[in-house]
């Protein structure tokens, strides 16, 4: 099998862009990758969407982007796994490039969530989980957040206030990423009065719903580096899925997707979680987060939460695992089918040394991980610049 | 690169499933493919799906249909293409056997279409066209294919009668295929007193949407021959696209993203159009098959139609290229992101010699083109049996 790197990133704001619709947010991600990479010629494009249907009435965006953007002709997809559209486009173009196939592929994640609100975003949102067993059951996102939330603190004598860190960390992350949707600081004090979404889940347990689009272009490592200066391997890239609706997994406490594909991600990587340097989990709610530490072996069962409570040793950008460095989908927002692209987005900023203000000291080893459906979908991918 | 075989197929008949969901047809079709190919460990599932969300507010199919077929825990992903899902499908399918990332792929291929009606059914069809350009000006994929048949009509000096042949041939091949959804023979003579659907496009012109499901089991070539007596060779797989919107496309006569991927699927397989024996097409339309049999390099400009009117000599069972030969999208009928799985399931009937009364002679290499948005993305497979 080849091995692929990236040799180019693009972001936009995250936002609402009740101005530009998919085609828009995806262009200008894809220009920036583009340009990043030294404008190579592509042959394959792969978008990560996840309700382009439901809210903007628009399915087939792989002809629809390849053609807006100038490259008509291509080969061009989307891939859909809810929540973790964007690692499993990822993924798909790694698969091409990986293959022989494909010379040079772009990879897209755009989304527009909030040009529906209240209820229709909701029901959008829905079709991301189980629709005959949790949709017609109004098991939201949110609802199922707090299910298991609720669970996780009663099994381990915890107060909410606990889980207060990972908030606190994602917004200061945020705070310094200019692309972030949210930019102010919070403390353990707010957190601790925020209003319920879902008890106990928060206002700051909840990732907001949010409209972006990134991109990266991946070609075989054999010529990234006389392509670019900075070119990033894809040092593993693993999938795995787990029951859908929440009920019919053995223990809601173990994202066992989330742990299935960081597993064989450290297999092809030939590493241990002892070697990630820095972690983009996927925290759509603050739970997520303490799950995907546990799932990842950064922590043992039910102690996940215990590495936001000193963010200066634990999840810190000082700290021995700092997670969500741009600000998570907690503070950096949360769009959908992009969000995956923008976490690789991120690691790759990270291992160039272009993270700024945000930058982890010695980053050399990052690990990105998508999840969707309340971790139904799993999508890992490890990152190395060297 | 890692040569790709098929060595299982399923397929459940084509119609209206009211009694059976998007996760139930999948498993019909997927245990079906799976007992054909001797029930080996798979480790990916690509699903084809157009509307899921739209139609049966189910998105997320990849972990959904993982789960519900026993095979919990691998990696999944849904492929959306419009029309051309299945197909898109398949290729990733290729992709990820082809790359070494999987041993064993699943694709499966399933669309409820008819559990709504009317113009809600519409209005889901058209998030596959143009939303913001076509959509909201109600070009329905009737409407278009109206548009680009009135034109070839008058461009090339024809009657509707004309293109009488493609449906009569299509239901002929359908009457003996019990999966089909329509197995009555149609004479030219009814062709020329049906109905309209969108003058000049009548009802024996207009494929019927239908739910359904087909699935096939890819492994690496090399070991395809231990596993099976009887693979199946993808010699090659190809994706191209053009402009979405028809009203973008310099000649609305020329399925320029057909003509590409047929181009690219002949250099792979180093053969041409003159070595392929029979050619499953996507006849959405009549129209569409004419022009998809001149962009394969059939005929030239403005003679497409002709193959149609002489069946025994052209494109009949024992004429010089059968196309449709399980009766095409006009009479097996057309589960949108299911057919091109559909497609590849009959081509590898034919090669194996196991397409009973619809055999044809000497079958040994088969083209399957899938089209989605009126030709907007393209995707031909070749498969050789020997």
């Amino acid at each position: 099998m080849r091995e692929v790197s990236i040799i180019g990133v693009g972001q936009t704001p995250v936002g609402e862009h009740w101005d530009s619709g998919l085609r828009h947010l995806a262009l200008e991600a894809i220009q920036a990758a583009l340009n990043d990479a030294g404008r190579p010629e592509v042959d394959g494009l792969f978008v990560g969407n996840m309700l382009g249907g439901e809210i903007s009435r628009q399915e087939h965006l792989g002809a629809l982007i390849a053609d807006f953007a100038g490259l008509r002709g291509i080969e061009a997809v989307r891939v859909e796994a809810a929540g973790a559209s964007g690692g499993a486009a990822l993924r798909q173009g790694v698969l091409g490039v990986a293959s022989g196939y494909l010379d040079a592929a772009l990879v897209v994640g755009v989304e527009k969530l909030t040009d529906r609100v209240g209820s229709d975003r909701t029901a959008a949102l829905l079709t991301g989980v189980d629709a005959d067993y949790e949709g017609t059951q109004g098991a939201t996102p949110a609802a199922l957040g707090a299910l298991v939330m609720r669970r996780y603190l009663h099994e381990y004598g915890l107060e909410l206030a606990d889980m207060a860190g990972f908030s606190v960390n994602a917004h200061a992350n945020g705070s310094r990423n200019p692309n972030a949707m949210y930019r102010n600081l919070i403390k353990a004090e707010s957190f601790a009065r925020a209003p319920m979404v879902a008890e106990p889940v928060n206002l700051f347990d909840a990732a907001p719903e949010a409209d972006g689009a990134a991109a990266v272009v991946l070609v075989a490592t054999e010529r990234a580096g006389d392509m670019v200066p900075n070119p990033v391997r894809v040092a593993a890239s693993a999938v795995a899925t787990d029951a859908l609706p929440l009920h019919d997994r053995p223990d809601p406490l173990t994202l066992t997707a989330a742990e299935r594909s960081a597993r064989r991600a450290y297999q092809q990587a030939n590493v241990g979680p002892e070697n990630i340097d820095f972690f983009e989990l996927h925290d759509g709610f603050t739970i997520m987060a303490a799950l995907s530490l546990e799932a990842g072996g950064f922590a043992r069962r039910g102690q996940g939460w215990k590495l936001a409570t000193e963010p200066h040793e634990g999840i810190g950008l000082e700290g021995r695992l700092p997670i969500s460095t741009f600000g998570g989908l907690k503070a950096r927002g949360n769009p959908g089918g992009a969000t995956g692209i923008y976490q690789a987005v991120e690691v790759v900023l990270q291992l160039r040394g272009q993270a700024g203000e945000n930058q982890v000291a010695d980053a050399r080893l990052g690990m990105a991980q998508n999840l969707g459906g309340f971790g139904a979908t799993a999508v890992t991918h490890i990152f190395t610049g060297t």
